[in-house]
């Protein structure tokens, strides 16, 4: 049964073979690669005054500097702590307008809801099958939020840097602005670019960071963590003051409730 | 500027507000659920006999005596080990070519690629959001991979019973044919569905294994994991000798190369 099943298994190969030929990946050429920024803010609600000053002012500067912006309000890294549903949609709702309001302008930038746009996940998986495990608990905020937690945080907690990684490289990203916080998380995504292009040829431009004069978010009477500053930090576009706001999941409660109205 | 921008969000809001009403999730009452059997493949390319015997008779089987029936060929499990992308295509194509030719039949089960779902990601981070690190660190084959490779491992291979989970609970599968070897990851679906229903009404149901008479797959020589069988496990539907083939990643090459040709 087994051998005539084979057998019969045979013809379809031929068949099946000839109707796919397998589209060859394209490798795009890093040096004539558009410059593009991306960056994301959880959907914490009403903006505070920390999510106005550190992220939405200069995000509104920045479209008007490049040519190529992308801004997320990156639902799927919310859920990294627990949520409820319909506070959770009404929060992306309340962002979305709070942004467009700051002068987010859907002219100049693209303005989207992370979990609508499903190769998040996909590419975030892949590049999961990427990377080693003590790399992820090497990373300071793990540690920190574990060290808070007893070793008992989620497994979304330990891999969201990955899926930073899709949210910057899926759309070709060469600027990201980053607060100090999120420098070892830059150089992740970094990495894993590198190593993606190594394994199957240039397809990704190693992004840069956009990182200057940021003040450091360790609490007083802390000792602050040993970052080291990107190598591959670009001048050109430095802009004071930017933080990456996905790291905004760490603020408490009390801090994110801190709000204008 | 920040308040004047507050303001006009304010009017943005009501806009915002008064064009989503927000779906609301409606849930599936679990005891009328259909009979849902799912089950996955790596595509090894041509299978060998211990596919064959192991499952893919069995499934041939199993399309007959229920009428909801899923088959995935799981290539997104498959690149938790480092692929050949030429290389992994063509066998996505020979395995489906070879399970249609052994008998699994189209206008009676439904035989789909996993990687075309992308349902499949965006489920596995909700998931993975939801599981602390030392359920899936307590794993038995997690632990056998990492002493091999000297805690090397990536973390898919970590993180992969997640996306098992996943691609069950995804169709509402309420049966899922599992070896001895995948006890323990079927007691991690069952949990993630217990949990979430818990947290937002009842959704999944918690699918049962279809388990009877399998060998357990232990190398000679080594002690036998305590793996203890399920409590609900559905006896009215066993099928003796049925492997849940998403283990398969874990056969040698050599094993995997031993094949009909």
């Amino acid at each position: 049964m087994a051998l005539c099943s084979m057998r019969k298994a045979r013809g379809c190969w031929r068949f099946i073979r000839a109707l796919h030929t397998g589209p060859e990946a394209v490798p795009a050429p890093q040096k004539d690669a558009v410059k593009r920024v991306f960056s994301g803010i959880q959907p914490t609600g009403i903006p505070h005054l920390g999510n106005y000053l550190g992220a939405i002012e200069s995000w509104v500067r920045l479209q008007d500097k490049h040519s190529s912006v992308l801004y997320s309000i990156v639902d799927l890294h919310s859920i990294t702590a627990a949520q409820d549903p319909a506070v959770l949609r009404q929060s992306i709702l309340d962002m979305t307008a709070a942004l467009l309001a700051c002068g987010i302008n859907p002219e100049k930038s693209i303005l989207f809801q992370q979990s609508q746009v499903s190769e998040h996940t996909q590419l975030s998986w892949i590049l999961t099958c990427m990377v080693r495990l003590p790399r992820l608990q090497h990373l300071h905020q793990w540690k920190a939020k574990t060290a808070k937690q007893k070793h008992d945080g989620t497994v979304g907690l330990l891999t969201y840097p990955v899926l930073q990684a899709a949210d910057v490289l899926l759309y070709k990203s060469t600027h990201v602005p980053v607060g100090e916080d999120q420098v070892q998380h830059m150089e992740l995504v970094q990495d894993l670019a590198r190593g993606f292009n190594r394994k199957y040829g240039e397809f990704f431009p190693v992004p840069k960071s956009i990182l200057k004069d940021v003040k450091t978010q360790t609490p007083p009477g802390k000792k602050a963590s040993p970052v080291s500053h990107l190598g591959t930090q670009d001048e050109e576009v430095c802009v004071p003051g930017v933080y990456h706001l996905i790291s905004l999941t760490h603020l408490s409660h009390r801090e994110r409730n801190c709000q204008f109205k």
